[in-house]
This record gives C-alpha cells, structure tokens and sequence, in this order.
C-alpha cells in the first residue's frame, strides 16, 4: 500500500486502536432545497455533539466571519454555542480544546492552503483521533479523507499538497450527481470524473448524493439521509448503496494511490 | 505583480519581445454534438498549422495510443500526419523538434503531472515561444495558461505545481456552462466556481462555451466559434464577449496570483 505521499502515509491510514474513538458525521450539503442552513441534518448533527460548545472552521469560505454567523443562527435552535476558529488568537490550540469541531463547506483548496498556513492540520486530525466529534459539510467531508482528490472545487489556490486528515481510509464525492443522458454538454460527467481518479488510484469513492450523510462512530459506519449513494471501486461494477447500509466492511478496504508507477512516462 | 510561484513568475508573464512569435489556436472542446472528433474546428486547425506534420500530446488521457489514433483519424482529412509525443523515445526532443504541437484533452491534473515527470514543460513553452504553434484543446487550453487553476477536472493525481505554460497572461475556462436558473443542486455553478478563483487572484478569465475557440498570433488575440465568451474580472462586471472580437489588450491586463497574503489566517 502506498500512501499519496510518504509523509502523509500514516495519517491516511489510522490503525484500528486510534480509529476506534473517532466520531464522524459527514454531510454533502449545509443547504437543501425549500429548507434553512443546516435543517435537513439537524437531527443527525443532535446526536453526533455531545457537547453544547462547538468549534466552527470557516476557512473554506472568503468570509469566515458571515459564514460562522450563519452556523450561529442554524444551530441555535439546538442551544449549541458556536465559536469561530478564526475569532480565536490561536486558532491551533482552540481546535485541540475543542469539544467539537464543524469544519464548514466552500472552497476545499482554500480550506486546505488556511489549515497549512495556521500550521493546524495536524492538530486536527489528532484531536478528532482523540475522541473529539468532527463534523463537515461538503469541503468539510472531501477534508475527512486521505487526500482532497475527489473535491468537485476548482483548484484556485496551490495548497503544498492536497492530502486531507485521513480521518476514513476512503475517498468521498459530495454532491454527487448522475449523469444526466440528455445533455449535450461536451465536459466529463461526474462518473467519468471519478472513474479518472480510479484510472490513477485504487481507493474505494463514496458518491454523497445531496441530502446524503456519512456517521462513522468509532468502527462502525452508517450511510443515511434521504437520496442513497454510489460506491466505485476499482476494476468493479459501480454499486448502489441505499440509505441505512452498513458499511464498515470499508475501513478495512486497501487504498493505494498513483498506482501509475513515478517514472512511468504517461 | 506576483506569479503563482517566484520560481514560474518569469514563465507567467511573457514579455513582449518574446510572446510575438506566439501561434496559439485554443479549443474549448475536441468533440461537439453531432460532429465527428474535431471535426467543428477542422478550418481553424487547417488555419493554424503551418506544416503537415503534427506532435500531439496525449497525456491527458489514460490512453495516449488509442487517443493518437483518433487524432490521427481526424486530422487525415487535412492530410496531416500525427506522431504522438508517448510514441517518441525521447518525447521531450520529439516537442523541441516539433513542427507544430497539439495538446489533446483529458485531465489537466495528469497533463500537467506526465510533462512534469518527463521534464518537458520547459522545453514546450519555449519552443511554443520560439514560434512552433501551439494548438490545445480543453485541458491543453488550460495548460497555455499561467496556472490550471480554473480547469474543471478532479484533481485525482498531484503535480508538482499548478503552474502553466504561461503562453497567454490570462486563464481560461474550458466547458464553461450559464447557470441554471432551475437547478436545485446545491453545487457551486461555474460561475459561482471562477468568482472563487476571483476572490484569490486578480487575474481576468475567459469562460469558453463549447463550440469556441481562441486564436492567438503574436500580439492579436481573436475570439470565435459558435456560442462566445463570458469574460470574468475583479472588481468588474461580468462582460458578454461576442464571436470576432479582438481582446488583444488582454495581453497588457496585469495578473496577479494568491491576492491574499501568505500568513494570512482569513
């Protein structure tokens, strides 16, 4: 197994002693048609906090401090208290005493390149190892991953490497759409996009339709939400995945990026 | 004015002395609805090439030997013959000695990653200066560009840079698509994408609706094809750009990359 970079290699795939504590909930989307910030997921976000404190990182947002206030009023109806990693003097250090972490949608690069600059990364998937809820939406799940490599975001900025926390040893797709046979447009459909990703690497892709959320609670993993998923693996029929599967089976599934070998004059 | 990278800032900006040898025809799409490949761009391309002979670039693709051939089908009508740069046993001498060169699309991801392993990124970009025509299509339209920050392919493998050949100072879009008043997915539209890349870098981009194509000779940039452009700038409306157009003053427009300060904590 080869991680995408030596260095990041251990964190893309947590051993089953430090995977046993985390607790995940990822969702494709904060905003679903006809309802407020957030709504649809409510219920799911309740019972992922165990806290009424939550940390909020906006940095996948132009505007952080718009954004957080938005989580403010979403999550107010639940009475959880929401504080803006950057409002705080050490941004770091306000994620390793964090009770929980919501890591908001927008720009993946951008998320990645303001977590790398904030020498935070780390602290992060450390924290979120060691038991404390981590939450995304969107970026926010693409950064749960092993690497960013799955985004649908344009790379607008150059973060030094698009290795994400490696939170879960697969990849995930938000917003995942179906290719739609009518259209005319020339450009690849997503299918085609991810089955390009598997051209390269041999990892396992979650399709997170919208609507669509991911609860991983130490070694268990639930797909709910209400549009089901698609799973693409290398070499194997894509596979529906209806709401309610079980997919625990996944954590256990080898992952092995550039399976181009380097040097390989492709 | 910065560049993406000190060390690439040279590449981005051309100057004038040495961007008036510059033969640029760049496509949006290789394929259009009803045509065989190519085919909607066969007057240009004739236009374009000074020679009959003609090294394309396949490394977008995971199958260079299959997407040769296709160019191959597809330029016999023009009598042109196509050797594919993965054919050569040296491909980076195969480009200095190009009488003309075609980028094909794919995944600019794997473009930029396959020139940058064979070392050849440099030896393209001057020889392109040096007066070689350049054509390219999709994610060889991006790579002309000083960065591949406003493709829209999934980043499923990790250049070294996101930088360009910098054949032209401003970025193009590929594909690009009008929203969708009617859709209900919570994506990012294009639009939304390329205000992103906005928010980070003060550098104009030109949407590039299928069927379009850009043709640049020396200092004379012109617009055309079917369906126009949409031109996107800081700070500026969108603007409307019709078939024909000349943007040449473009070439003067000042580009400046990562307009967030590094250290910045958003």
């Amino acid at each position: 197994m080869t991680g995408p970079h030596s260095s990041a290699h251990e964190r893309v795939r947590p051993d089953a002693s430090d995977q046993t504590m985390t607790e995940l909930l990822l969702l494709s989307n904060s905003t679903a048609p006809g309802k407020r910030f957030l709504e649809h997921a409510l219920d799911e976000i309740r019972e992922a906090l165990s806290s009424c404190r939550l940390l909020f990182i906006g940095f996948a947002s132009s505007d952080p401090d718009a954004y957080t206030e938005v989580m403010r009023q979403a999550l107010a109806v639940l009475e959880v208290e929401v504080l803006g990693a950057h409002e705080s003097a050490d941004p770091r250090r306000a994620i390793q005493e964090a009770e929980a972490i919501f890591v908001g949608g927008g720009n993946a690069f951008r998320l990645l390149r303001a977590l790398d600059r904030l020498d935070a990364l780390g602290a992060l998937g450390s924290t979120v190892r060691a038991g404390t809820p981590y939450l995304g939406a969107s970026a926010g799940a693409n950064l749960a991953c092993p690497t960013i490599r799955t985004t649908n975001d344009m790379p607008i900025v150059e973060p030094p490497t698009l290795c994400g926390l490696g939170l879960v040893p697969f990849q995930i797709n938000p917003h995942y759409l179906d290719p739609d046979p009518g259209s005319t447009h020339q450009g690849e459909t997503r299918t085609r996009r991810i089955e390009e990703f598997l051209e390269e690497n041999d990892v396992p892709v979650l399709g997170m339709r919208e609507g669509s959320w991911l609860h991983v609670s130490g070694r268990r993993i639930v797909l709910g939400g209400e549009n089901g998923w698609r799973l693409f693996r290398c070499r194997e029929e894509h596979l529906e995945v209806p709401s309610g599967t079980h997919l625990s089976w996944l954590l256990q599934w080898p992952a092995r990026f550039d399976v181009t070998p380097v040097g390989h004059d492709q």
